[in-house]
């Protein structure tokens, strides 16, 4: 999509611009080395597309979206240790680099330097976007304290699933459209509405990957068939599974489930269960249902329907990647 | 000290009063007990005390005091992993009870709860007290890296020394005084003032704790006699002793540095080189010089020196433990 690219150019240029200079080395090369590595850096050019939405100017914008980008790789950071995970898009994670020690530190300081990348913006817009950016850190460590606790946790339920992904994916990309409305100068009800957007599509993109894991093209989406029922993830599609399979069924799902193998017969026996329980079409009914949502909070933002559209393109690039 | 034990009620009082009563209980049950097992609080009371040099109101200041005590304890959580320390205050360390992933993780959301503990103060306040926050915890990871660093580093300075323990030691003092004085209103010279009073004490004392470790009473310190010099750590006394020692006795100092061992005759041969370079005295003296600039910083203040005397006890107090 053109407009994407055009506002990745401008998160690229600035990036680059702002480059961390600053010594020790050991501990802003690694914070470096994760920021140039890129990916798509959509929560950055979430806060411009909102910026934008309500005439904001850019140059204003601009370093609170580096700071979105660099608190979402501190999280990556800190996940990566966590996960104890090899690679991240492609390249060695931090802590096999460096060790865990450096990762720990270096997430600490990129922290850091994304809040103080809010400090040109004036006391009240200032505070608000902080109250939006603290909040959005405490809800993001409960919700991988969460998903950790899934791991080990029986009885997960289909909110507890729902509460999780919100807080893991869906605050953030509601807080970087809120944030880019508020810089703006939005006022209070249209930039809870963007936030309400933003949240319901990570809900919706979160869902998605879950589906996509099994019921994608594995080619196109380029990671393992199935990874997650490797994994024994707690997903949307286990949890809808475990609720609509019969007694059996779920004695089935739940001895899969307490080994850890890639053993066909078990990917076999529970996608099974997963089509027989019909949840492929389940879980696309919700993201469905969530995207919306999403769309209805769009709709009552009081901007020409010109303005919307990149949300509306953005939304469906996310939520059709192959399916 | 009497005005000591008051503050230090004060904020157990407000401690228990803010005890996180949040969710998940695995991400916030270990934020309550290191905060709980306390140690002296000396930051959170450096708030309240310039706080209360400048008249400010107490209620004003009690939530961003204890937002300096959980900011420190984020550091602990985080520095413990690193150290592999296996205990802290005489209890096991978080990652000893429950991970270094629970380590990490709430130690995160300790520091977002230290920022949600400023938004009560009106905007221009609030950012006041952020820049100077923000700047800490910067410093805080830079100086956490030198740290590192230094392990390995042959080359390590006099100056470099320095730098490391301002990062490390005494920036938070310094800080933590700051944000007490700008609540109350103090102006900017003033609060300047205060925050370098407590840079060079923080300096002074971190001196003091090398000193201490080769030349204090070991019963009344309570630490294994020359520990630093077991573990080969760059103290001022090994850089001075380093500067000022022959050409023979340098190389024996870094070949006994070489080594990580607690034979007695490492400590021997080490304290011998510390005596005949005399970095006793010398240590002494810069205690005596930051110290003196400390005072110097206090007498610019403008207010009644009665309002100066809790700040002179206080500096007594850390510098004199039990040389």
């Amino acid at each position: 999509m053109q407009f994407l690219d055009d506002y990745q150019r401008i998160v690229a240029e600035a990036i680059d611009k702002y480059t961390f200079k600053d010594k020790p080395a050991e501990l802003y090369e690694p914070m470096n080395y994760i920021i140039s590595h890129g990916g798509k850096r959509l929560r950055p050019i979430m806060v411009l597309m909102a910026n934008d939405m309500f005439d904001g100017e850019l140059e204003k914008a601009l370093k609170p979206a580096l700071a979105i980008e660099f608190f979402h790789n501190f999280t990556l950071i800190h996940d990566d240790i966590m996960d104890e995970a090899p690679l991240r898009r492609g390249k060695p994670t931090i802590h096999t680099l460096h060790g865990v020690n450096v990762g720990i530190l270096s997430g600490d300081a990129l922290l850091f330097k994304a809040y103080k990348f809010f400090e040109d913006l004036e006391p009240n817009l200032f505070k608000a976007c902080m109250r939006v950016f603290n909040h959005t850190g405490l809800l993001l460590s409960e919700g991988q304290q969460y998903d950790i606790n899934f791991e080990t946790k029986g009885d997960v339920t289909f909110n507890d699933y729902i509460r999780m992904i919100t807080y893991k994916t869906g605050i953030l990309s509601a807080s970087s459209f809120e944030i880019g409305a508020l810089i703006a100068g939005a006022n209070f009800t249209d930039a809870k509405a963007i936030f309400n957007f933003g949240k319901h599509v990570g809900i919706a993109f979160q869902i998605m990957d879950d589906y996509l894991d099994v019921f994608g093209q594995q080619e196109s989406f380029g990671k393992m068939h199935a990874g997650d029922i490797v994994e024994n993830k707690k997903t949307v599609l286990y949890l809808l599974a475990k609720e609509h399979a019969t007694e059996e069924e779920r004695k089935e799902l739940e001895f899969w489930y307490s080994k850890k193998t890639d053993n066909l017969d078990k990917i076999y026996s529970v996608e099974k269960i997963f089509r027989r329980t019909k949840v492929d079409e389940k879980a696309l009914l919700l993201i469905q249902k969530h995207n919306e949502i999403a769309q209805h909070y769009l709709n009552k933002i009081n901007v020409p329907d010109e303005k919307k559209k990149p949300f509306i393109e953005l939304a469906n690039y996310l939520l059709r990647r192959d399916s």
